[in-house]
C-alpha cells in the first residue's frame, strides 16, 4: 500500500486530537459553578457525578467487557471501546453545542457533569453500531464512523427534542435505536460473505465469561443510565422502572431461552444480552408513571423479543437482507428501542393531568401552552397529538440512522481505511501484538459452530452436542 | 421423563414472573416521593440509591463473580446467581409487604430505593444458601428454594425486629447466617456421595482469577452493605467499623493461610472469602460504637474462624455430617454471623446513654419505655434484657433457618425438579449450550485434586507439589 | 533455613496485625459527626464516601488487576496488593497521625473518610512501588517495604504540605512520582539478572484481558481520585479537568503506539497503562483553572511519553542502571508525576487573583498574607515564588524517595525475608498452593519474548510475528 497502516492511523488519530484540543482551547469552558471568578456558584458534584460515574462505568467497563465475547478479539472489543469512546465523547460536546446551544452567537461551550453524561450517551450510540461491525472493521474504519455518527444522532436528536419535542429520557430512540439502526446499515453496505464464513467467529468459553463482567455491570447500573439525566420525582421514577424491567427480564430471558432450546438449554448469549433488553424497552417512559407493573411488563416483553431476535432474527437478517450483526445489536437495542418508542408514545397519549401530576409539563413541555414552529397553540398539544409527535420522532430516528448509516458505511468501504483482510476478520492479530502465549491459535483442532458454514454467534448447535 | 426439562423451567419461571406481575400491578406503587400527584415529596435518592448501587454491585458482580470459582460452572455460576437474586428481589417486596407493611388493611406497597435495597438484602440470603447448593442442583430446583427460602427468612426477620426487637443493621444474623444454616440443612437433605467425588468439583488457575473479581468487589463495597439501612451517626460509624475491620481481616487471614500450609503457601480460596468474613463479623454491631480497634479484633477473630473453617471444618462437616459445602459457606457466613451475634449481644448488654447518646433508643428502641409484648416497660429494658434478646434472635434465626432449610431441602428433593445426573455435577453443560472452544474438557488427564477421592475445594493438596 | 517461610510470614504479619489493633484501641476514635455522644454532628458521608468508594475500587480492583498481566502471577498480583493495601491504609492512619496531627499532646486521632481517603491514597503509593517489584520479592519482604514507605511518603508529603506549602491535589508529586521513584530504587537495589532473563516474565493473551478490567476502573473514575480531597469549585474543576486529560490521553495512546509498531500493530501494554497517564499528569493542577484544553494537552503530552517510556525507556533502564521496572511505573507514575509537577508549578506562577478567583487562597495558602518559617509575609507570596517552592516540592520528593528507597531495598535485601528463588520468580508457585488446572506451565514449549534472552513486558516482539 501507498501510505503504511501505522502512518494512516497515527497521522488521522492524532489529528483529530488535535483538531477537538484547538477547537476545546478556543470554545470550551468550566460551567459556571466550576468558574473560579464566579461569585455565584451551586455545586451540582453530589447530584449528576455518582450517576455520570454509573454511567461512566456502563460504557467503558459494560460495553468493552460485552465486546470481548469473541475468542480472539478479546484485545480488540475492549481496546476500540475506549479509543472509539474517548474520541465520541469529546467530539459530542462540540457537535453538541452547534446543535444545541448559541455558539454562534459569541457563547462558549460550557462543560459540566450533565455535559459529561451527554458525552457517554453519545458514545453509547455509537459504541452500540460497533457491535454491527465488530471484528471485520479496523479501527480507522471506524474512526471515521464516530466522526460523521455523532453527527447524525446529534442532528436526530436536536430534530427531536427541539422540534419534535418529545420525550426519551433513557435515549431508547436517540441512542438505542439510532446506534442501532445506524450500525447495522453501515454492516449491510459493508456485507462480505467472508464476515458470515471465517472461522474466527467464535465465541470461547472464557470469553463469554469476561463478556458476562459486562453483562452484569450494565444490568445494574441501567437505572443511572434512564435516570440519569431526569429531574427529581421523575429520577426517582427513572431508578425504580428501570430497575422492575431488568428484574422481569433476566427472569423472562432465562425462560424463553430454555424454551428454544431442544434440549432446554440456556444460551449464554441470551442472559449476555437480552436480559438487558429491559432497561431499553422502559427507556423512553422510564420517568413517565407506569408503575413498577407496567416495567415488568415492558422488561418481559423485552425479553421475549430479544431473545427470539438472538435464537432466529439474526441467522434470517444474515441471509435474507445480508445484514450481518455478530453482536446482535438488533435484539438487544433495535428491536427494544422500538418497543421503548411505542411505550413512550402509549403514555404520552394516556397522559393527564390527573395522572402525572405537575411531571406533565416536565416531561412534555409542548403539552403546555406553547409556541411551536411559529404557531401559538393556546393549550398546547393534547395528549393523543403528544403520542404522534413520539412516533414521529421514531420514524425520523430510523430514518436518520439508515440513511445516514449507508452514507457513512459508503465512506468506510472507499478502500483507504485499512479494513482487516479475510485471514484476520474477528481476530485481533488484525492491529495488535500478541505474544502466543496463550492465544488461542488451534482454530484447525476445533470443529466450526455449526456444520454448513455460516455461522452466527447465536446459532451455537450444542443441541446435538 | 414425562414433561421435558425445557418445558418444565420456562412455564414454572414464566408462571412465576406473570404471578409477580399480577401482584405488582394490582399492589405496587411507588414511594410518595416518586408519586408524581403527590405535592409534597422529599427525595431520597441522594440519600440511598448511591448505596443501593454499592449494594446492587455486590449481590450481582460480586457474589456471581466469587461463584465463577469452579472450573467448570463458569457459566451457572454468575447466572443462576442473578436468575434466582431477580426472582428473590420481587419476591421478596410482596413478602415483605404482608410481614411488616399493612398490606390487609388496604394499603399498597411503595416501592423505595430502601426497599430495593432489603430486597437485594434478600437476595443475598438466598445467594448466600445458593453457596452450599452450587454445582449439585438444578436451576429449578433452587427457584424452588428461593420462593420457600424468602418466607422462612422474613419470618424470622419479622420476629427478630417486631417481637424480639433486636438491632442487626448489616444482617449479621438475618442475611448470613440465617442464609448459611438454611443452605446447609438443604445441602443435608439432598446429600449423596458423588456430590463430594465428582470429578468436575475442581477449581481452575483462570476460575480462582475471575472469583476474585468477586470478592474484591465485595470487600470493596462491604461498608455500604452495613450502612445501606442505618442513618445519620450510625451509617458512618458502620461505614468505618466496617472498614477497618475488613482491613485487619485481610491481613489476618493472609496469615492464617500461610501459617496453615506445610510450606507456609496461600490457599487462594482463603483470600476468595475468609477476607470477607470481617464484613458480616461486624455486621450486627456495625452501627454501633465499638470504635474502629473494636471493629478490628471481630474483623481479626473472624479471618480466624474463617479460615480455619475452610482448612478443616468443611472436610469435617461433610465426613462427620454429610453436610457438603462447596463454596464454604459456614466459613464465610455461618460461623461470622453467628460471631457477630455475640458481638451485638455484648455490646447491647454494654449499651448505655453514656457512650451509645441519643443512638441508644435508635438503635436499640425497646430500651426506651415501650410496651412488649402487651406488658408495660416504663424504663425499658435493660441492657443486660436487650442482650439476652440479641441472643434469643440468634437462637431463632438459627431454628428457622435449619427447620425451614430441611423442610426445603424435602420439597427440591422431590424428583421432579430435574437435578443434574452424576455426571454433570459442576458442570456447565448440564443446563447451558457449550461450545467446545476453551471448555476444560479433559478431565482425565488430571490428577483429582486428593488422592482418597474426596476432595473439598479448599483441601488442594498443593502442600505435595 | 532456620526458620521457616511459613512461621515467618505469619508471625511477622500477626504481629504488625496486633500492633495495630493496639494502637488503634488506645488512640484511634471516630470523628466527630460519628461520635454517639457528641451533640453536634454534620454528616459528610453523602459528601466523600462516594468519592472514597471511586478510590477504593481504584486501589484495590484497579491496581489488583492492572498487576494481573504476567501469566503465572493471577493470585499474586491481586493478592499481595490487597494485603500490601490493608497494612498501608492502617498504618498510615497512624504515621499521619504522627506528623499531621497533635499526637503528643494528648489528642486523639480521628477516622472519617476523608482519612480513608488519605488512607488510600497511600496504599496507593506502596502499590505503585510494588509494580516495579512485582514477581522479584515475596510477600514479607513488600511488608517491610510497606512499613518503612508509608513513613518516607508522609515525611515528605509534611514537608511538602506544611513546610513548602504546596498545592498538589491529585499526589503527582506525593503519590506517583513518589511511589515511581521509590520502588524503582529498591528495584536498584534488589538487581539481578535473573530479574531480566526469567522465561516467567511474559503476559498472557488472557492475563492481559484480565489486566485490562484494572485498567478501565481506574480510568473511570480517576476523576474521583483527584477530586476526592479538593473542595467545592475545585472537586468540580478536578473531575472536569481530570476527565478531559485522560480522553485526550487514550486516543494519543493509541495513536503513538500504533506509530511505534513497524506494521502498525497496537501494543496491549501501552493501551493498559499509557492510557492513565494523562491522569497522573493532570493530577497537581487538576483542581486550577487549566481549562479543559490545557488538561488535553497534558494528557496528551502524558501519552506520548509514557508510550515512549514503554516502547524503549524500559529497556534502557534496565540494560544501562541495572533498574529493573516490569509493570513500567517509570513511564506510568515517574515520569508523568514529573510532568504534573512542572504543570503544576507553572500553574501556580501563573496564578492571579483575577484567574484564580477566590481559590488561590484556597489552593495555595501561602500566597496571602502568612508567616512562613518564622517570617511575616504581609503580602504573601507571589506567583514565582509560589512556583519555586512547587519546583522544590518535585526536588524533595524525588530525593526523599531515592534515598528512602535505597534505604529500603538495602533492609529488604537482607536475606531473612524470603525472597524467591530465581526457579519461582515471577510465578505463583512461589507462595501459593496452585492446582495444576489450567496454570500455564509450559514454558518449555514457548519461545521467550525476545531472542536475546532479556525480555522486557514492553518489548513484544510482534512485529516479526
Amino acid at each position: 500500500m501507498a501510505v503504511s497502516k501505522r502512518v494512516k492511523f497515527s497521522v488521522v488519530t492524532l489529528i483529530i486530537q488535535i483538531v477537538f484540543i484547538v477547537i476545546y482551547t478556543i470554545f470550551v469552558d468550566y460551567e459556571d459553578s466550576a468558574d473560579p471568578t464566579n461569585p455565584n456558584k451551586d455545586y451540582p458534584t453530589p447530584k449528576y457525578y455518582p450517576m455520570f460515574q454509573d454511567v461512566h462505568v456502563m460504557i467503558f467497563v459494560g460495553f468493552g467487557f460485552l465486546y470481548t465475547f469473541l475468542q480472539r478479539y478479546g484485545y480488540s472489543g475492549p481496546g476500540y471501546n475506549i479509543l472509539l469512546g474517548a474520541v465520541a465523547v469529546q467530539w459530542t460536546l462540540i457537535v453538541r453545542a452547534l446543535f444545541f446551544h448559541d455558539l454562534a452567537s459569541g457563547g462558549r461551550v460550557k462543560m459540566s457533569p450533565t455535559e459529561m453524561i451527554s458525552g457517554d450517551f453519545n458514545a453509547a450510540t455509537v459504541l452500540i453500531s460497533f457491535g454491527a461491525l465488530i471484528g471485520k472493521t479496523g479501527p480507522l474504519q471506524l474512526l471515521v464512523m464516530v466522526v460523521l455518527e455523532v453527527v447524525f444522532a446529534n442532528l436526530n436528536e436536536y430534530i427531536g427534542t427541539e422540534h419534535l419535542k418529545v420525550s426519551d429520557i433513557g435515549g431508547s430512540m436517540f441512542i438505542h435505536a439510532f446506534g442501532a439502526y445506524f450500525g447495522l446499515a453501515v454492516s449491510r453496505v459493508l456485507y462480505k460473505h467472508s464476515h458470515k464464513t471465517s472461522a474466527s467467529l467464535r465465541t470461547g468459553y472464557l470469553s463469554d465469561i469476561f463478556a458476562l463482567i459486562g453483562t452484569i455491570f450494565l444490568w445494574c447500573f441501567w437505572p443511572s443510565f434512564n435516570a440519569g439525566l431526569a429531574s427529581e420525582d421523575g429520577r426517582l421514577r427513572a431508578v425504580i422502572n428501570t430497575f422492575s424491567s431488568l428484574l422481569a427480564c433476566v427472569v423472562v430471558t432465562m425462560a424463553i431461552s430454555s424454551m428454544l432450546s431442544r434440549r432446554g438449554n440456556f444460551d449464554i448469549s441470551h442472559l449476555q444480552n437480552a436480559s438487558l433488553a429491559g432497561g431499553v424497552a422502559v427507556g423512553t417512559c422510564a420517568n413517565m408513571p407506569i408503575k413498577p407493573g407496567g416495567a415488568m411488563v415492558l422488561g418481559s416483553v423485552a425479553a421475549i423479543i430479544s431473545t427470539l431476535g438472538y435464537k432466529y432474527g439474526s441467522d434470517i437478517l444474515a441471509s435474507r437482507l445480508k445484514v450481518h450483526d455478530p453482536a446482535g445489536i438488533n435484539n438487544l437495542h433495535g428491536m427494544p428501542g422500538v418497543l421503548a418508542a411505542f411505550g413512550g408514545a402509549a403514555m404520552a397519549a394516556l397522559a393527564t393531568k390527573d395522572n402525572f401530576g405537575d411531571s406533565l409539563y416536565v416531561i412534555f413541555p409542548a403539552r403546555a401552552h406553547n409556541t411551536i414552529n411559529g404557531t401559538l397553540y393556546p393549550e398546547g398539544r393534547s395528549a393523543n397529538e403528544q403520542g404522534g409527535y413520539q412516533v414521529a420522532a421514531l420514524v425520523t430516528t430510523l430514518t436518520i440512522a439508515i440513511v445516514g448509516g449507508l452514507i457513512t458505511g459508503l465512506v468506510m468501504r472507499i478502500p483507504i481505511w485499512d479494513d482487516p483482510e479475510d485471514e484476520f476478520l474477528y481476530d485481533d492479530r488484525d492491529y495488535w501484538e500478541i505474544s502466543d502465549h496463550g492465544f488461542p491459535s488451534d482454530l484447525s483442532e476445533v470443529r466450526p459452530l455449526t456444520t454448513d458454514g455460516e455461522m452466527l454467534r447465536n446459532s451455537t448447535n450444542g443441541d446435538e452436542m
